[in-house]
C-alpha cells in the first residue's frame, strides 16, 4: 500500500481553461479512486489528434476547464473498492474506452464496444458518482474520455486500464493507448491482409501509418499510400508504404487510378482520414470477389456514405472498426508483446519528446503537421 | 461412349420466340459439344425468377429466339475435346456461372466470380466459337446464361457443370442449381450466424426461404421474416422463420422495429429482394459491434445505397454475395450431400410439378406467386 493511498494527492496537471487556449500547468488535487477505479501515476503521455479536436472544440459542446490526454503509460498508485484486476505497482496503459467484462459487447468475441465504458467525449465526470476527481481549490476540473493523462496523477475506471509487461518501456508503449493500436488493429484484426497481398491506406497520419505498419507486419507486398500531401510519402516508407498516390495528381477518381495500378483493385483498403469521399474511394478501390475495405476515420455527423449497391453484390465487404477492434484489457498486453518481440516497431512513430512543462509545444508540432507522436515526459 | 456422341441430336425444347409470349415446344437440333463443353441429357428442370425476368425482357436488350432454363439435373451424354472432369453417364447439375479453375477468382479461396465463366445474361452463344449449339432448320436459337435447360439436351461449358452423387434424386436436387443454393450459401457461407443467434430475412421468396433454411441449419434461435405479404409467414414457418414483420404494419422504419424487437439489432440480416430500401434496412437493423448484413437480391442499375457512415464505424459489416459464394464445381457436390444426409430439406421448396409439355403452367404459377419451385419433368 502506498503512503498516498486513500488521500488526496496534490500534483501538477496541464489544465485547458478555454477552447483553443494554451494549457496551463496548475497544482490540482486528485481525489482517491472510488469503487471500481484506480489512481495512476502517469510517467509518459503523448498527444493525439482527438485531444486537439476537443481542445479546439469546433462544432462540439465545449466542456471546460478540462484535463485532456488519453495516450499514456503509468503505474498504479492505489485502487478503489472492488478492484481485483490491478494492484499498486502494476504497469498500466489507460485507454479512452473500456471493457467491463459483463455486457453483451464484452462477452461477444467480435466486439469491443463495451456498453458501460464505451468512449464518451461529452462526459467530464466519473460514472461511479457523476463527479470529478480533479479540483483546484474546490473547483471541479473535468475529465476527458475517462483518462485525463495530462496530469501527474489521474483517476481512471479499472475497466479502462490495461495491465502490461513491467519490462516494457513506458516512454515507448504509451503511444499504444490510442492511435497506433487503432490503425494497427484495423489492419491486423479487421482487414486481415494475407501475405503477398495489396493494401491501400487512405491518409498517412499516425493512424494511417499504424495501419501501414499492420500491413507490413502481415506480409503485404504492395502497400499503397494515398494522401493529398506528397511529402508524407518519404516518411511513410519507414512504415512499409512502397507506392504512393496523390489524388490531386490525377484527373479521374482515385479508386479508378488504384484499380488500374492493381489489375482490378487492391485486396484490402483502410480509410484513416474521416473524409466521406475517401471512405467511398476506399470501398470502391477494392477488388471484386474478395476485397475488404475498413473504415477507421471518424466522419462528420451529417455525412452520407453512398455507392452503387452492385459494388457490394460483386462480393466486396465494407466494415468499420473502433479502436482496431482491440478489447483494451484483454488484447492490449499482447500488442505490447508484439513490440517487445520486435515485430511492431513503435520507435518510428515517436518524432518528438518534450518535458511536461512544455506540453504546449506538442500541440504546436501537431498543428504544424510536424509530428507523428510527441512524447510528454512527466518527470 | 453413347451412340449419339459426335452427332447432332434432334429433341424437344421449349423455345421462347418473343418476349413474354408462351414458350413453344419445338423439335430442335443440338450440335455435339465442342472443346471444353459437355452435352447433357436434362431429366428435370425448374423455373427460377431469373428465367421469368429475361423472358419478360423488360428493361433489357431482348435476345430471341432463346431457350431459357438454368436450374436442372441431368446426365452427361457426351463430352468435347479436352474435358477431363466429366464423363458420359455422370450425374450433373448445370450452373449459370462457372469455375474455370485457372483465373484469380477461382484461385482465391474467397471468391466464386470466375473471370471466364461468370454469369453473362446478354450472351446467347457459346464462348468457344461464339456460335449457338441449338438450331431449328438451320436457324440458330440462342442460349441463356450458358445452360438453356428447357430442352431435352443442352450443351454447357464443362466449367459450368457440377458432378454430383449419382444416388441423389435429380428431381429434387435440380433446384440446387441456382436459387436455393444462392440463399443457403448467403447464410451459411457469408453471414455465418452462430447457434442461438438472431437472423432477419428480407423477402420470403425462394431465395429468402433458402436463406432462412440456412439460418435454421446454422442453429439460429430467432429467424425474423420481413415481407410485405403477411400470408407468406405461414409457409415460411416450415423454413425456420419464427417471427414475422410486415413493414406496412408499422409507422416507423422496419430497421427500428427490428432493433426494438432484438435489444439493439439482429446478429445477421440477409436481403433477398433487390429493393434498395430493403438493402438499407437490412444493413441498419444489425447490431452494432458484431452485426453482419449480406446483400443477395439484385438491385436496379441506377440504385444508390446510402447510409450514415457511423453505422459502419460502430462495427457493422456489409457484404454482398453472388450464388451464395459457392464455387459451382468445387462446392455444389457438398450441398447435395447436405440434402442426402438430411440436414438440408429440399422437398419443401418444391410446391408444384408439371410435365415438359405444360411448361407454361410453371410460368403461370410463378407469375401468380403460387409456387416456390415448380419442377418440370422432361420425360
Amino acid at each position: 500500500m502506498s503512503i498516498t493511498a486513500g488521500k488526496v494527492i496534490k500534483c501538477k496537471a496541464a489544465v485547458a481553461w478555454e477552447a483553443g487556449k494554451p494549457l496551463v500547468i496548475e497544482e490540482v488535487e486528485v481525489a482517491p479512486p472510488q469503487a471500481g477505479e484506480v489512481r495512476l501515476k502517469i510517467l509518459y503521455t503523448s498527444l493525439c489528434h482527438t485531444d486537439l479536436y476537443f481542445w479546439e472544440a469546433k462544432g462540439q459542446t465545449p466542456l471546460f476547464p478540462r484535463i485532456f490526454g488519453h495516450e499514456a503509460g503509468g503505474i498504479v498508485e492505489s485502487i478503489g473498492e472492488g478492484v481485483t484486476n490491478l494492484k499498486p505497482g502494476d504497469h498500466a496503459l489507460p485507454v479512452f474506452t473500456g471493457e467491463c467484462g459483463e455486457c453483451p459487447h464484452c462477452k461477444s468475441e467480435e466486439s469491443n464496444m463495451c456498453d458501460l465504458l464505451r468512449i464518451n467525449t461529452d462526459r467530464g465526470v466519473m460514472i461511479h458518482d457523476n463527479k470529478t476527481r480533479f479540483s483546484i481549490k474546490g473547483k471541479p476540473i473535468y475529465h476527458f474520455v475517462g483518462t485525463s493523462t495530462f496530469s501527474e496523477y489521474t483517476v481512471v475506471h479499472a475497466g479502462c486500464v490495461a495491465k502490461v509487461n513491467p519490462a516494457a518501456p513506458l516512454d515507448k508503449i504509451c503511444v499504444l493507448s490510442c492511435g497506433i493500436s487503432t490503425g494497427l488493429g484495423a489492419t491486423i484484426n479487421v482487414a486481415k491482409p494475407k501475405p503477398g497481398s495489396s493494401v491501400a491506406i487512405f491518409g498517412l497520419g499516425a493512424v494511417g501509418l499504424a495501419a501501414a505498419e499492420g500491413a507490413r507486419i502481415s506480409g503485404a507486398k504492395r502497400i499503397i499510400g494515398v494522401d493529398f500531401v506528397s511529402s508524407k510519402f518519404e516518411e511513410a516508407k519507414k512504415f512499409g508504404v512502397n507506392e504512393f498516390v496523390n489524388p490531386k495528381d490525377h484527373n479521374k477518381p482515385v479508386q479508378e487510378v488504384i484499380a488500374e495500378m492493381t489489375n482490378g483493385g487492391v485486396d484490402r483498403a483502410i480509410e484513416c482520414t474521416g473524409s466521406i469521399q475517401a471512405m467511398i474511394s476506399a470501398f470502391e478501390c477494392v477488388h471484386d470477389g474478395w476485397g475488404v475495405a475498413v473504415l477507421v476515420g471518424v466522419p462528420s455527423k451529417d455525412d452520407a456514405f453512398k455507392t452503387n449497391p452492385l459494388n457490394f453484390l460483386n462480393e466486396r465487404t465494407l466494415k468499420g472498426t473502433f479502436y482496431g477492434n482491440y478489447k483494451p484489457r484483454t488484447d492490449l498486453p499482447a500488442v505490447v508483446e508484439k513490440y517487445m518481440n520486435g515485430e511492431l516497431e513503435v520507435e518510428k512513430f515517436i518524432t518528438h519528446t518534450v518535458p511536461f512543462s512544455q506540453i504546449n509545444k506538442a500541440f504546436d508540432y501537431m498543428l504544424k503537421g510536424e509530428s507523428i507522436r510527441c512524447i510528454i515526459r512527466m518527470e
